[in-house]
C-alpha cells in the first residue's frame, strides 16, 4: 500500500484507527472457546464489526506466538481474511543483523503478506534497511515510546540530542532512499512530545498507542501529530477488542471503535 | 538451567561454544529436502555431530518464521530433540511493553520450553524484566553488537556514559534482584571493548556473536571475556553448520566445532 492509497483510505472513513489484535486466548469470551479456531473466530469477528471505522489492524506477534504453531495458523487466517484496502502491521518489533532482519521481512511480508512491520532501532542501519527493500512495504520504527521503561535509554542524550532524535534522524535519511515507506512508533502519552516529533519527521505516518478512550488525549494527538497526508495511525487494542465479554462482544468492540472514529472525524478535511 | 550447572557443563566439555542453528531451507544438502520434515532433519543430524563440543545451541527465530506454522513446528521439534544439559536460547531479540514483554516470555520459556532468550533494551526496564521472573531462565540483553550499525546508537553518549556502558548498568542491576539470570550480547569484534565490557559487568553470562574460525579473535575473546565462571557463551553459525553441504555435513559440522572447542580448551581450568 503506498502512503497515497492509506491518505485515501483515511478521507474516506474520515479515521485513523488502527484496532490491535491483541488476542489473548485467555480473555476471549466463553462461547467461542469450543470453536475449531477460537483466535480466529474472535478476530473474524472483531473485524467485521469494526472495519466501517478502522483503515489499520495491527496483531501483536507475542499473543500468537505464545500458542506456538497454532498460533501462526490462526495469525495467517487473519490476514488472509482482512481486507487489500486496510493497512495490516506486524506489531514485531523485530530488529537484528542484515541477513536475519532480511529473513524477518520474508516471513512477515512474503510469508504472512503483512504491509507492515514494527522494528527496533538498537542495532542501527542493518537492523532496519531490509524491511525498507519492497515497495509498497512498510516498517515503522521505535522512536519515542509511551511505556514507563521509555525513559530508561531514549532520553540518553549527546551533544543535545537525545537517542529517540538521534533515531528520528538518521532512520529518515534511509528511508528516503529505500522503496518501502519508513514510519515510526511514538507514544501517544506525551502529547507536547509528539508536536516536537513531528518537527523532526514532517512527512513520515506515525503509529500511535498508547491512546485510551479518553478523548482529550486522543484530541492532542490528532492534532499535533497529523500532517498534510494525515500522517496518523491511532492504536487501539484492549479499548476495542475488550470492550464487551459476552456474546455481543463484536458489537461492543464495533461501538468502541465507532466512538474512537467519530472524534478522529473532525481532524479530518 | 543455573549458572553453576551451566559452569559444570562448560568444565565437562572444556568448551564455550553455543552452535547457532539459522537453519536456512534454502542452503541445507539436497538430499534432505526429500525428509517429511528437512529443517528438524538437518538440525538433527547437526546436534548429534556437534553434541560433544558445544554447550549450548541457538536457533535463530527468524529462519523458522520466515517458514510460518511449519517452520515453529520444525523449530519446537528441534527443541524437543536437544537434551537438558545444554542451554538452549532463543535468538528472537524481543522487546516490547510488560504485558507483551509477558508473552513474549511464555511463548519462549513456556510454550516452546527454551532456556534462554535474547531481548533488545531499546524500550527500557518493562522490556527485559518480565523475562527475568522464572528462576533458572535466562535473558540475554543487547549491548554492543558486532554488525556495521552498532555504531549508529550503541555509542550514543551522554555525560561520558556510552549507551550500550548504560544499558549493561541499568539491566544488571533490575538483574541482580530477579528470579531469573541476566546475560549479556557482547559482539567479538572488538576485543578491547570486551575487555571494558567485562569490568563492567564483572558477574554476567556474555553470549559472543561474531567469532569466526578466526583462532585470534577466538584467542581475544577467550582471554578477555572469561571469569571465574567460565562466562562465555561462543556462538557460531554459519561457520559450523555450513561447513560442508554434502552428503556429509554433519561430519563437516562436527569438525568445525571440534576445531572450535580445542582452541578453547586451553582457556579452561
Amino acid at each position: 500500500m503506498t502512503p497515497t492509497e492509506l491518505f485515501a483510505q483515511i478521507q474516506q472513513k474520515r479515521s485513523f484507527l488502527c484496532v490491535g489484535l491483541d488476542t489473548d486466548i485467555d480473555r476471549i469470551p466463553q462461547h467461542l472457546l469450543t470453536e475449531e479456531d477460537p483466535v480466529f473466530e474472535f478476530n473474524r469477528q472483531i473485524i467485521d464489526a469494526t472495519l466501517p471505522y478502522a483503515i489499520a489492524y495491527k496483531p501483536n506477534l507475542a499473543f500468537y506466538e505464545a500458542l506456538g504453531a497454532k498460533g501462526l495458523t490462526s495469525l495467517q487466517r487473519t490476514l488472509d481474511y482482512l481486507p487489500a484496502d486496510v493497512l495490516t502491521i506486524a506489531d514485531a518489533k523485530r530488529g537484528d543483523i542484515g541477513n536475519t532482519a532480511e529473513r524477518y521481512a520474508k516471513a512477515f511480508f512474503e510469508t504472512m503478506n503483512f504491509d507492515a512491520v514494527t522494528v527496533t532501532p538498537y542495532m542501527g542501519r542493518d537492523a532496519i534497511t531490509p524491511f525498507l527493500s519492497r515497495p509498497g512495504k512498510w516498517a515503522f520504527a521505535l522512536a519515542l515510546t509511551s511505556n514507563a521503561g521509555a525513559a530508561d535509554f531514549q532520553y540518553h542524550t549527546d551533544g543535545g540530542e537525545k537517542l529517540y532524535e538521534r533515531v528520528l534522524k538518521r532512520s529518515a535519511a534511509w528511508g528516503e532512499s529505500a522503496p518501502g515507506e519508513l514510519g515510526f512508533v511514538v507514544g501517544a502519552t506525551r502529547a507536547e512530545a509528539l508536536q516536537e516529533v513531528r518537527a523532526l519527521a514532517p512527512k513520515a505516518f506515525f503509529l500511535v498507542p498508547g491512546v485510551g478512550a479518553q478523548g482529550g488525549d486522543l484530541e492532542a494527538v490528532c492534532r499535533m501529530g497529523k500532517n498534510e497526508m494525515g500522517g496518523l495511525l491511532i492504536n487501539s487494542s484492549r479499548g476495542i477488542i475488550y470492550a464487551g465479554s459476552g456474546k455481543d462482544f463484536a458489537k461492543a468492540a464495533g461501538d468502541a471503535a465507532f466512538a474512537l472514529q467519530s472524534q478522529m472525524a473532525g481532524y479530518i478535511g
